[in-house]
């Protein structure tokens, strides 16, 4: 229940373990072609250019800003937490001209803010995290996708925390570049990143000027092997994506919309405990992320020993904070087959035990009364 | 049977589907640390720099161009194959001035050639294949690294085929940068890259000018996640880092110099059993890699329909020649976990059938028995 790798299904697990063939034969073919077929329904697409990179997130990452970015053009990167930190490092090192905005961490941007920014820099590239994991914030998308396109410029969007957790709408927002990663959401081991390139991003990469600066992450070359012409480009992470095909199955067998209404349900029960017991979130009102609940750690109580305790004394991981938020937030995830009941349920009581060993005050039993409200009432 | 990923132990695919854990869990801290000091032992190195990147071994090879090649930077490629080619173009687009020399394909590259070309490029890197996939070629490095050494140049050593397969010798050749995959010798599927830094490597690295051009891949930000202060840089590969665990587990109770035995001793059948029914290999004499072996198409005999009627009739995967070797050779792997007898004796009796059927003319049977004869007399 930390941050990610979040708990992984045991179908994927089985998956994982099957025997590993050749990255060229028939059946991984038919493996990788499925794959595709299913991310282009979770991320709600219709791109071509829909494929995971053989890294983690951040190698998705690296690689939609190293192939939209070319050196000296103006990007604009949204900073409020960790990841947008992270992606303006990325462009500066793709030879980008780097402007930040920023937010204070927790909070999410106005469309705004956005737009003036695009007016006063008229930026080639845009990049915007959807699902800040170092601060629990739900960017909303659309209006800031359609400020983008209207200005001209191309969107890079992180959904690494996003997929498979909330809507994730890449054709509707006419998103440019979109990148996830496998171990959130979608309750497979870390060590893809689904990806996903619009077609007039494609055009811009195959007419770039200059090489990719990365030739592990140059999309013109990696699509040759994921398209029709099956061309050698790296040897294939086999059982990995015979994990991902299983994580995707997993969640269009239950449903998009209804694993969103589970993920719901979830985050709101546990909201509810931790409110009952006078743990408030550190994130913006009313844009907190169902799957990545960051909470202010209660006056007194200390950050590691609760922590350790946790996994030593009940076996539940919880994230320490981030940057600004190191020492003051707990990032707890209930991500994917992580989202359940017993999990809430069990975090909650383990939560109570120690926070009470700790001299934190509040009515013993109220956290879980909270929480089986809404199960009672969401049913 | 095939150039990898080669066959899988099954005691490492049941390590591979373990339950995930979180990357700073201190389960999976210790697991990381037996991973770097079996590494060591496998590398034959002392280097404190030793880890895997989370990626396949393209990108080990391109973390160790990327963070040893500053842009400006005179690099030396020795090109006999198609992992060569690779390296001058990682290489440029890390802003390298590259000269390449080269060697036909099968060849491998006299001292003499290189000492040469160090005199007059000065080069500030030097980059060369160990174990050339395409070609099945084994290039002696100690004397070749000797010379780099002493023209004051740093040597990228690729040893993707060779480690587990032959012996590779880290500190006592002195090579200053050292990557490998998973998916060969050391019979772990795909997704992870061994490397290893000298420490005049790191501290070129830690004193670079320019950063380093990708984030993913930036080796002083890597290492403080696998060193003691544990900074989180991307979630690590979990489940890949168990199976690679195992793996190593594996090569170090066989013991390194038991691993290579087996290793020729499968080679020394097989070519015995091919040169019985005509096909020698496309190697050069008395450089033929045991773990990797590039053999020569009969005239007359069809490329494809052979690979095919192989894997469809038999089961049996053997990879097709790449480059200017495509439809002439085809590449058996004899690597960890498959060089086995059981997969010579199949593999021999397979093609002995299938030749007949393509009209190429020999004696049945001739294979089998000599190929039986070396394991007859090598026990």
């Amino acid at each position: 229940m930390g941050p990610g790798p979040s708990d992984v299904h045991p179908r994927v697990l089985a998956a994982l373990a099957r025997p590993t063939v050749g990255h060229l034969d028939p059946y991984y073919l038919r493996v990788m072609d499925e794959l595709q077929s299913m991310l282009r329904e979770v991320f709600r697409t219709k791109n071509r250019m829909t494929m995971a990179i053989s890294g983690t997130g951040s190698a998705g990452q690296e690689a939609t800003v190293l192939n939209l970015v070319e050196p000296g053009e103006r990007v604009l990167v949204c900073v409020n937490g960790v990841f947008g930190v992270r992606l303006a490092d990325m462009a500066e090192r793709a030879g980008g001209e780097v402007t930040k905005i920023e937010r204070p961490w927790g909070e999410v941007f106005p469309v705004a803010e956005v737009k003036e920014a695009l007016a006063r820099l008229k930026p080639k590239v845009v990049a915007l995290v959807m699902a800040e994991t170092s601060t629990g914030a739900s960017q909303p998308v659309e209006e800031i996708a359609a400020a983008v396109r209207d200005a001209g410029a191309m969107l890079i969007l992180d959904t690494v925390t996003a997929l498979g957790g909330i809507p994730v709408e890449i054709d509707k927002w006419q998103v440019d570049a979109v990148y996830s990663g496998t171990q959130k959401c979608l309750s497979c081991p870390p060590g893809l990143a689904p990806v996903s390139f619009s077609d007039r991003a494609v055009e811009k990469i195959l007419k770039r000027r200059e090489k990719v600066r990365s030739w592990y992450l140059d999309i013109s070359l990696i699509a040759n092997y994921w398209g029709s012409d099956r061309v050698y480009h790296h040897t294939a992470p086999i059982n990995m994506t015979y994990a991902l095909h299983e994580a995707l199955r997993l969640v269009l067998e239950e449903g998009l919309d209804a694993c969103f209404a589970r993920h719901r349900k979830n985050h709101a029960a546990l909201k509810a405990g931790l409110a009952a017991i006078g743990i408030p979130y550190a994130t913006q009102a009313g844009y907190e992320l169902p799957q990545l609940n960051a909470v202010r750690i209660p006056a007194g109580v200390e950050d590691a020993a609760v922590r350790t305790a946790l996994l030593e004394r009940f076996g539940i991981e919880i994230g320490a904070g981030l940057g600004v938020f190191k020492g003051k937030v707990w990032r707890i995830g209930l991500m994917g087959y992580a989202s359940r009941q017993t999990n809430v349920l069990v975090l909650l009581a383990a939560l109570e035990q120690l926070l009470a060993e700790h001299g934190h005050k509040f009515e013993r039993g109220a956290a879980i009364a909270a929480a089986n409200e809404i199960y009672a009432a969401q049913g």
